[in-house]
């Protein structure tokens, strides 16, 4: 009798990991506890002024009809092209372990925000490959968390989020950004 | 006899249960039959036309040679920044619950179509985050899916779809769009 | 006795299920052999340089003070608004499968490398719908890998890779890619 019950109850639980784990209907809601990958780099950009094109990582490429391209203030639709390095450190004459490529968007017209989409191309002996980040980034905040939304290579697939938080600024010129990347779905090709 | 039967055919479940849910091979094609969250919002714009400036929420920031910054028109290559608010229902005037902030292109040179890249940022007692929106927008279709592709906050890791429906539109200056959210993957970080 | 003992090891790997599989603590690392869709379609772009305004397919909408629209080579920071027929077979005047409608802007200011953004529009008898692609392009590798990061239609909230390959290239004015769509999550709206 007793043995009955127990599969019964047994059929039961099976039932409904079933139903809970059926090929196709994945739950939806997905909790997580921590990231799967998590690393930091610094960001350093030097906004190109009209006289300092040597050392610029960074320009003006698009504007509304009240800015222009040599001006390096946070008006509101310019657009940036970018291509800084990344260093392991909080120090712009580190190594490079990789560059941040892509443009920003100033898009708040009231205040301080931008659009960056960009990919963060790490080269190092842990990380070769690329991740592809894009939203938004309200600069006045101490953290901005920005999603991070595919990634290749090593970051197969990957998705997480990438929090900004500034390292230094120098004048509207130069900045640093501390970026913190958790990774919390992770896949591997296996070929 | 009949105990013997039902546990061999237990065990068969557990192995192909096993073989469906291992920690690493999830099954690729999912099913899905409804959103695990759905919202709707307003977005409000009004681009600048070279006389409006305090009002406009949009403006040219990006042109081809055959363009220019002050037209309005749906010049293809046209680049806009944009920094709409958004409401709950279909008038310009209510309280805004967030904002649209990002930028789009013009990109059908036989037609109409944007490629829109823009977050949603929401802060009312029900949500507060963001969502990361792109891809192309066939304006001249009556509803137009947009792929959410991340978020943060209570929308961290979350993706999914956005309907945009035109509710209104004022000659080529003002037009709003009625954009349903259906997130199809919601993720919680348990901290 | 064996009745019992088969019972404890069941409700064993029935505890291992149901810790494996529950319904919202799934596996952070997930491996994959093999796309579940996969498909290759020919894009094929021809810039604007001032004079060919009938048939050009992309054009320059952003450009840094040292640069201009007219050019059409591969200053960093310039911006192209693209529109590119899309078809099946590595020929330009093949009947088109589809569409990439969106932007790049040159992001490498020491070598070659353009952020694209764009989406593939198909409409065939396989496929209806669109993906969004965005990510670094490193034009000098022979092959480069962007992230899709998701779909509608056919596509809904699908995720992948976008191989690109280089067709063939007429100067710096028109050129084909070969892009391999490699689709590793694939959903299905059941409603």
């Amino acid at each position: 009798m007793a043995t009955k019950t127990s599969i019964v109850f047994l059929t039961m639980i099976n039932l409904t990991l079933f139903i809970t784990c059926s090929a196709t209907e994945l739950p939806q809601l997905r909790d997580v506890h921590r990231p799967c990958k998590k690393f930091t780099v610094y960001l350093h950009e030097t906004r190109y002024n009209g006289s300092n094109l040597e050392n610029a990582t960074s320009a003006i490429v698009g504007n509304p009809v009240w800015g222009n391209k040599t001006n390096f203030a946070t008006t509101f639709g310019n657009i940036f092209a970018m291509d800084n390095p990344l260093t392991a450190v909080n120090n712009s004459h580190a190594p490079p372990v990789g560059r941040a490529q892509g443009f920003y968007v100033y898009d708040n017209n009231k205040g301080l925000g931008t659009w960056h989409a960009f990919s963060i191309m790490l080269n190092t002996t842990t990380y070769k490959g690329s991740l592809t980040l894009a939203g938004e980034n309200p600069i006045m905040m101490k953290t901005r968390d920005i999603p991070v939304i595919g990634g290749t290579q090593d970051f197969f697939m990957h998705r997480g989020i990438a929090t900004f938080e500034t390292a230094y600024v120098d004048g509207f010129i130069s900045y640093g950004i501390k970026i913190t990347v958790k990774l919390y779905e992770c896949w591997r090709l296996l070929e």
